[in-house]
């Protein structure tokens, strides 16, 4: 059996990071997906709690045909100490036998403690981008088409769209 | 659809463990258990690290007939601060309807933020008991008799007796 | 008795705070003023460190005719974890009946466990506004009459105008 | 003006806190007191929040005849680093001429970065002692002589016995 | 025996670094020199970890003739809490006489505490400027007189230019 | 060149930790010596600041012959998370070859990150032991024949007795 590392933050979670998590599994059996600066929320730059994006995570891989057997979803608070982050994602993790990242970052540090790593090459980084997203959404600027349906879904019913301008201040701007 | 939080350091989970889950699962659809002291391992009152412990508890579970559609496992480091915790904790996880635990310093304070909670009345806690299990793994008594026999065969898979042994310094004052 | 908790950074405390703290007190019986960031001073966005902010406040309060028996001076250190840090400032503070503060993630994260709060109205936010009066000091441009006349006397008694313009490095771009 | 610091965890608020805080307002015009490991609550060995203790050695002293223009109430979180607390403390409370404290690590902190210190001379210190008031009341002995009768009001109020009972498991020996 | 605390990033060491080590070590016995932020690394802000700090100081400074008996090279990772970070670091170093930086914030912080502070005048800040450097290492410009040939050496033996262009996404606008 | 890595609190520092040094030093070009609980100090269990150890250790081995070409003295503070502290310190010392340690905790956690680990056989570690020294220290028993000179003297310089008699409280129970 073999698992797979997929940290992110997920503000929110976009096609990009969909497309993501099948190619994983076409590869792998698992998929560990870490959702990073798990302690943060309703700030402009995360805007979303961990519950909130574990909640929309599993509602859109489990829409998407996949069975709980396949992912997990692991929130990880930041502890600001990139280096010893490493082995504190792996201390808390079910076993995997590699990390998969687009964010050169987390390669190279992974590389640097001499744990397999998969860079990955991001599908149209420029559009299915967590910041363009939440820029677009506090400009009022079309988003949906960016994120999986079940994405917009989830940030309606928790008046998200609201939030994150309200949050970010972008109304401040408008009026 | 209702959800009960269930936290816990699980060093190692034992058959009062998998009672609590099991009562739950009666009451509640999904029970989220938090894998308390996430950060800890390979010390004499922490052996098992998180990966180890959600590899442990998962097994159990599935062996025991129950679906990953039933329970979610969620490691959370500590920080120290009982009051901050409790919240802390909520952000961090699927949402909650009621917290349920045993032990009075989790149940206090999570009355104190008015969240709901639940009392347990532990199943012969003087034996189902971690501190005990340890005291006995590390004194070479029985124990497996303790716990459901896939978190022994789990720990005999990864040497764990011999860790015990070996971090609590047990050897030191047999031989 | 009824309490209202006021949190700020009071960077310096201006105006505008002053009249938040009168309005609070024709509606509450004593205002619990908590001072944020309270760890940090001598640095371009925190200039000031939570003992002097802690003499600015009481030195303005009780020249406005104000009585230590209506209100209370609490420093708290950042924890950078906003869900966690709501109940990690009410266990630290004595009990209130409401949070207010013209901030909306304050007032975000303070309806998110379900505690009452007040959205302030602020007055003439884009002048009275700490910010803007650190920058307008560095820039050289008059900034007393934003801030209550005590808060202009203490900031000179600590040569604070000298101190801000030193650690922003707006020297570097005058000489 | 002279003011003194006076740190200490007061769980609870003993009759000998009350003699120093008396002799030291003798001695100084005011007296900043200091509640250390502000962030704790509900455990056994710090049973009250800050937010309690404030409240209850506010009660105390207003109780005695002391104004709040004599006393502060500061609670400062542990950071487990006790050559960096000593500063930590000083930038975070009014100007203090002093540090006096029963403790001799304390004291030999602030001697350690050169601050005036005050090396006091408790009164009784195996009877007035905060573990020894704890251990009392979990094995049922009398303990209120011990505390203002303001505190065991509090205590009571707050039903703070069986608090103390409860998490530090004292029933579990009795039954 | 005089020595003196000489606190930075080095993100890398440069040529105006190197001139503050020589002049100190006129005037002092031995330099202690502080390597800040000491737990990053592999960011675009602080590309270098400690470990290769250290080891680039160490080479420049022998390659300089001077011997390991006249400096020290102490890492110390961040606390993010500025008043506590002076006896915070004094308490890890061996004992000084005074701290010298070109860091107003350093020196403002070291006079708060009544330690013996050494305001450097910096030769020519604008380009023997860590930010200045990594940035021009970005855009591909020349970079190398900036600092001592030794630097130079050890950050292409260590990769860094490829590190940094990759960590900070400098590639992404030049293709 | 090879490095090896030698962590330990070292309070105080004694000839087992010596004759470690000495041997380390027949296999290896360099030691780097991690004081560990580096932000400690002035308690019972850790008397001796950072600065303090270094001080001590390099007096020592200074004395006994060794160049500061062949040791390195680094200072860490805890993190209180065993598996992120492995490459925690790996990030902030030189390179080194493998880790080296008496403690099978440390041991264990360097093994399970994979990297080379040496466990030390200790000499007579009932007797040369830092708790052991500590207490006979404490209750006013012979302890200098367990450290090397140089320590005895350098406890001596800085009245290291009385403070540990004093943190302690051993005096409490003599009188």
């Amino acid at each position: 059996m073999r698992r797979v590392l997929y940290p992110g933050r997920f503000q929110p979670f976009h096609k990009g990071h969909l497309r993501v998590v099948e190619k994983l599994l076409r590869e792998f059996d698992e998929v560990v997906i870490v959702i990073g600066s798990a302690q943060e929320g309703f700030t402009c730059n995360n805007p979303f709690t961990a519950s909130e994006r574990i909640e929309m995570i599993d509602y859109v891989l489990r829409s998407n045909g996949m069975s709980r057997d396949k992912y997990w979803l692991i929130p990880i608070p930041d502890i600001r100490m990139p280096l010893a982050w490493t082995t504190y994602v792996l201390s808390m993790v079910p076993r995997v036998d590699a990390v998969a990242s687009g964010n050169p970052h987390v390669v190279r540090i992974y590389d640097w403690i001499g744990f397999k790593t998969i860079k990955l090459n991001l599908f149209n980084p420029s559009e299915y981008n967590g910041t363009v997203i939440r820029r677009r959404i506090c400009n009022g600027l079309e988003w949906k088409h960016l994120v999986p349906e079940q994405v917009a879904q989830y940030i309606e019913s928790i008046n998200g769209v609201e939030r994150i301008r309200e949050v970010c201040g972008c109304g401040d701007h408008r009026d």
